[in-house]
C-alpha cells in the first residue's frame, strides 16, 4: 500500500509547515461528534485535510464566517449510464450540487459491452477530476441466461466477477436481483457472493417486497443493503432485519417521503441509511443532486445533521471508504462543501481532493479528453421491409402490449386487427402501434414483431438503443417503412434515440455503447426530442423513451416483446414464448 | 473463504427445516433499528442465528415471555491477563456477566514470552467454550528498545507483526503508546501502522492527554481509537478528530462517570463510542463485568437501547466483525443475552454460538484441558546475599522512590540513610523500605536495588513477577535475606507473588509467564494473601501488589527501579540512570 499520508502533510498537521488551503471560521458540521462546531478552521495540504481547530496558516485562505460547511456527499446507488452523460460530464454537473462521490453499478454497459463496458467506465472514472466514482461489479448480467428469450450483449460469470472484486475501485457486488436463485441457493449465485464477502467486500441487494422468512434466508446469505422498498413497512422490516437501507429519490422511483419516518428521531439507526438516486435523468440533474434529497427530509423535519450523517459518514462506513471520505478529518481526503444554510443546502463552494473545483486549474474540457477505447456495439443486420410483414389468418385476433401509465408493468390486451392486403397493421385511430426489436449484438437478423397500445402515436416512428437490460434496438412506428428508417438512422449514429415524420425527424446520437453521448448537450437534445414528439409525433406520454426502454425487459409482468418474440411473463417465474395471433 | 452459512442453515431460514433453538415471544433489543421489538422469535440453527420474526418452530424453545433479549456485550479492550486468570477461567467468568466477546491486546504475556505467548493466549482463546476472544497485536514490545535500561523479555518488531496481521482473528493493531514515535515519523512504527491498515485492520491508540494539532497528526496517521481519555473535553476532542472513542471503566481506571456526558441525546455519535475494562483484577469480576457499565449508565441517564449499542454493534462495526457478532439478525452467531430488565441488566441466560452457556454440554472441566505449552519463563541468577548490600559512603544522603498514594506517579525523595555496619539498610520505623529488581528473562544476574517510602512495610517481603512492561522479579522487604527467601520462593513457583514474615508466608503461583495461574482459586488466593499483606505485614495500601506492578515501569515520572538500576524519568523524555546516594 502505498502511502497517502506524506511527510510533508505530516509537518502541516503539525503545523510545522504552511499549509496549502485553509478555510477559515467555519460552521463545522461534525458528523462524526454528531454536532456543529462553530469557528473552526480546516487546513487541508495537497488533496488532504491536514488539520481541524486552530492555529493553522495556509498560502490560500477562504474566510468562511457565517458559512456551513460539510463533508462532500455520497450518492450510495446509481448507474451512470441513467445520464446519457459521459462520466466527465455527469461528474462535473453533480459536482455543481455538491456531490464529491457516487457508487455506481454499471449494470447497463456492462450488459451492452461486458468487461470491455465495465473498464471504460472504470477509466472515465480515473480520468474526472470532478468527483470520486468507486464501483459495484454488476452481479446479474445478462438478466437472464436464456438464448430463447433474448440476445443478450455479455455475460460475466463468478470467475470474472471474481477479477473485478480485487479491484480497489470496486466496493462491492451490485444489486442482486436473482432473488430466486439465492433463495435456492443456486452454486453460481452463492460463488458470486462469496467471491466478495471473501475479501471483506459488501453485497448490495435489490428485493423489492421480499419480507418473512425469504427476507431472512436472503439477509443470511451475505447481501447487506436494499434500496428497492417502496413502502414503510417494507423497509423497517429490512432495516430490523440487518439490511442498511437505501432511500430511492430518482427519475423512475420517488421513495422519500414515504421512506422517511423509517429515520429515529433518536438517531439510533441513522449510521445504517443512506441516499440514493438509483436513475437519474439528464433533465432531473438540474435542480440539484443528493442536496436536494437533503432539502427535503429537512423540509419534512428530519434534523439536518442527521440528513447529512446519512449522506456522507453512513455510505462512507458502509461501503469500508470511510477513512478516505465521509467525513470532515485529519488524514481524509479534502472534499468539502461550503453552503449557505442547512435549510436549502444551496452550494457556495466545493473543495475536491483539496482543490476548489470551480477553480481554473481544475476546468477540464471533456470534449478534448480522449475517451478510452470501447468497440463498436452496434452489430446489426436489419431484415428486409417484407420480413416485417405479419400475415393475417382468418378469424383471429391480435394481442396487443398495453401501457399502464406511471407504471412499468404491462397488461397483455386482445384487440380486432386491422387487416390491409392480407396483413396485420398498425391502427393509429386505436392507438395501436407496431414494436420490433432487433439483435444489435450478434448481427443474427433476429426481430422480434408486436403491436402496442398506449404511445398515443399518431404517425411516424421512434426508437432507442436503451431498452433494459440487454439493449437491444427497439423501435415502435405506424407503418414498416418509418420504423426501418427510423432504425436505419440510430445504426447510422453507432446507437442513440431518434424519432422520425416523413422527412423530418430528431436524434440524439449515443454512440457509447448505444447509451451514452460524448457531448455536452444531452439536456439540451432531450427537451428537443420530446418536443418533436409531442408536437409531430402527437405521443401522449410525458417521456414516450422511458417507457419504451422497459418494454423489451422480460422479466416484468405481463407482457414483453425482445428480439426472440413475444412473451408472457408470469409473476410465479420465466417468459412464455407467444403468438402475435390468437 | 469457507462458507459458514449452510445448507441446513438456508433451510433452517426459509422454514423448510426445523430450527435447532427458539427464543420465543422476545423483548427484542434491535440494535440494528434502535428500537425495541416486541413478541419476537429467533430461531437458531447450529452455532447461527437463522431467522428472526414469527412462524418458525425448533427442537429446543425457551419461553422469553417478559424478557427483553440484547446481543452478546462486547469489551472493546482488555488486557486478560490482569485476570491472573487462563482465557478459560476468565471467560467463563465474563461469560456469567453476559460478555461474549472480547478484543484482547495480549501485551503483558508478549512482553514476557514474545510470539510464543501471543500464541499461547491464542490457542486457549481457540479452545475456550465461553465467548470469542479476537485480538489486536502488541504494538509496543518492548517499551523501551534499549538495554541499558532494563533488560526486556521479548521483542516484536514490524516483520514479526506483519505476520500477526494476516491472522483472521487478530483484528487490529494494540494501542499504540509511542506517541513521539508517531509524530516524529518514525519508519518503523508507521511501517507497524501501515502492515495492518494495508490489510484493512484498524489501529487502537494510546494517547492520554494528547491535544491539538500533535492530536490531528497522531489521528492522520492512521490510529483511530483510543481509550485514554480521563476527562470530557479531551474525549470530546478526540472523538470530534475522528477517534473512536472507548469509554474505560476497569480496576485501575475509573473513567465511566466523566465521560458518560460525551453521548449525544439524539445519538449521533452512538455508532462511535464503546465501552472497555483495560485492566480487570481477579476480584473486580464478581459485581459484573460490561453489563455493570450499562447498570451504571443507564441509572446516570443514559437511553439503554443506546448503552446497548455501545457495549454490542458499535464495537463490533468498529472492529470489522460485524457480519458475525454485534447483533441479532439472520446470519449471525448466536451470542444472546437474555434478562429480567434494562435496568440491573442481571443475565437470565446466555446463548453463545448457539448453545445454552449454563448447559452441561458446554461445562469445560477446565483444570482438565490440557495447557497449550509456553516455554519457561523464569531464567534467572540469582545474586548472593552479600550482593544487595549498599556500601555506605560518608556524608551522602539516600535517594528514595516514593509512593503516591491512588496514583501511579512516584516522587523522588532524599532522607537519611540507617547505616549499620558500614552498610544502608531499610528502617521500617521510618517506611523506609528496600527494593530490588531481578532480571527474570536472561540469567544475567543484573539486579536493581533502591529503597522505596510509603508501602509501610514493618517486616519481611514481598514480591511479584508482575511488573510492567517487562514483568522482572520485583521484591520489596525489610532485609536482604528476606527480599532473597521471597525471590527463591517465587522462582521456585515457576514465578508468581508471595509474601513473607520469617517462617510464615502466603503465595500464588502464576506459572504461566509469571503473569497467570491455571487454577481456579485465584480470587480466593488474592484475598487470603491480602489479608497476609495487612496483618503480618502492616502493610497500610489497599492493594500492595498494585502499586509494585509498577514501580518498574521505566516511562513514568518521576523516579523507577529496573533490574539496571534506579532511574529519574523526565517528562520530556528518556529515563537518567542515578546513584542511590547523593
Amino acid at each position: 500500500m502505498e502511502r497517502k499520508w506524506t511527510e510533508r502533510h505530516r509537518l502541516q498537521a503539525l503545523g510545522r509547515e504552511s499549509a496549502d488551503l485553509l478555510l477559515k471560521n467555519c460552521k463545522l458540521v461534525n458528523v462524526l461528534s454528531g454536532e456543529i462546531e462553530d469557528g473552526i478552521d480546516i487546513a487541508i495540504g495537497g488533496d488532504r485535510i491536514v488539520g481541524v481547530g486552530h492555529g493553522y496558516e495556509a498560502a490560500h485562505v477562504i474566510d468562511c464566517t457565517g458559512l456551513y460547511v460539510h463533508p462532500g456527499l455520497i450518492d450510495a446507488h446509481i448507474h451512470l449510464e441513467s445520464t446519457k452523460m459521459t462520466v466527465f460530464h455527469a461528474a462535473k454537473r453533480m459536482s455543481q450540487s455538491g456531490t464529491t462521490a457516487v457508487i455506481t453499478d454499471p449494470h447497463e454497459i456492462t450488459n451492452v459491452a461486458g468487461l470491455a463496458g465495465f473498464m471504460f467506465q472504470s477509466e472515465c472514472a480515473r480520468l474526472n477530476r470532478y468527483i470520486d466514482v468507486y464501483f459495484t461489479a454488476p452481479s446479474c448480467v445478462p438478466t437472464l441466461n436464456d438464448l430463447s428469450v433474448e440476445t443478450p450483449g455479455a455475460k460475466l460469470d463468478s470467475e470474472t466477477l471474481a477479477l473485478l472484486a480485487n479491484m480497489p475501485s470496486v466496493v462491492g457486488l451490485g444489486e442482486m436481483m436473482n432473488v430466486p436463485g439465492v433463495l435456492d441457493g443456486d452454486a453460481e449465485v452463492i460463488e458470486k457472493i462469496d467471491r466478495f464477502l471473501s475479501v471483506g467486500k459488501v453485497v448490495d441487494g435489490h428485493a423489492p417486497g421480499l419480507s418473512g422468512h425469504a427476507l431472512n434466508a436472503y439477509i443470511a446469505s451475505g447481501i447487506s443493503s436494499d434500496h428497492e422498498s417502496t413502502v414503510l413497512e417494507e423497509a423497517r422490516e429490512k432495516l430490523r432485519r440487518g439490511m442498511y437501507v437505501m432511500i430511492r429519490e430518482g427519475t423512475s422511483e420517488h421513495n422519500l417521503e414515504a421512506l422517511l419516518p423509517l429515520i429515529d428521531k433518536n438517531g439510533r439507526n441513522i449510521s445504517r441509511l443512506m441516499f440514493v438516486s438509483d436513475d437519474l435523468d439528464p433533465r432531473d440533474m438540474e435542480g440539484g443532486h443528493i442536496n436536494r434529497l437533503l432539502r427535503r427530509a429537512v423540509a419534512a423535519g428530519v434534523d439536518p445533521i442527521m440528513a447529512i450523517q446519512m449522506a456522507t459518514s453512513s455510505p462512507a462506513r458502509y461501503f469500508g471508504l470511510d477513512r478516505e471520505i465521509g467525513a470532515i478529518a485529519p488524514g481524509m481526503l479534502a472534499n468539502i462543501v461550503v453552503c449557505q444554510d442547512l435549510i436549502d443546502f444551496n452550494v457556495h463552494t466545493v473543495v475536491f481532493h483539496g482543490r476548489v473545483s470551480s477553480s481554473r486549474h481544475l476546468q477540464q474540457k471533456e470534449n478534448d479528453l480522449r475517451l478510452p477505447y470501447l468497440p463498436m456495439t452496434m452489430n446489426i443486420a436489419l431484415p428486409a421491409l417484407e420480413d416485417l410483414r405479419v400475415p393475417y389468418c382468418k378469424g383471429m385476433q391480435l394481442r396487443t402490449i398495453d401501457l399502464v401509465e406511471g407504471q412499468i408493468v404491462t397488461r397483455a390486451g386482445i384487440v380486432d386487427p386491422c387487416v390491409v392486403g392480407g396483413y396485420v397493421e398498425a391502427s393509429p385511430a386505436d392507438d395501436v402501434a407496431k414494436i420490433c426489436v432487433f439483435d444489435r449484438h450478434r448481427a443474427s437478423g433476429s426481430v422480434g414483431i408486436g403491436f402496442v397500445r398506449g404511445f398515443g402515436l399518431k404517425r411516424g416512428a421512434f426508437g432507442s438503443t436503451v431498452a433494459h437490460d440487454s439493449h437491444n434496438l427497439i423501435v415502435v412506428g405506424t407503418d414498416d417503412e418509418s420504423i426501418l428508417t427510423c432504425a436505419d438512422r440510430i445504426v447510422a449514429m453507432g446507437g442513440g434515440q431518434a424519432a422520425i415524420d416523413g422527412d423530418s425527424f430528431v436524434d440524439m446520437p449515443l454512440p457509447i455503447a448505444g447509451l451514452m453521448s460524448d457531448m455536452d448537450d444531452v439536456v439540451e437534445t432531450e427537451t428537443t426530442m420530446a418536443e418533436f414528439c409531442k408536437t409531430a409525433l402527437e405521443l401522449k406520454l410525458k417521456d414516450p423513451f422511458a417507457a419504451l426502454s422497459f418494454l423489451a425487459l422480460p422479466v416484468i409482468p405481463e407482457i414483453r416483446i425482445t428480439d426472440r418474440g413475444l412473451f408472457r411473463i408470469h409473476p410465479d417465474g420465466g417468459p412464455e414464448c407467444v403468438d402475435i395471433l390468437v
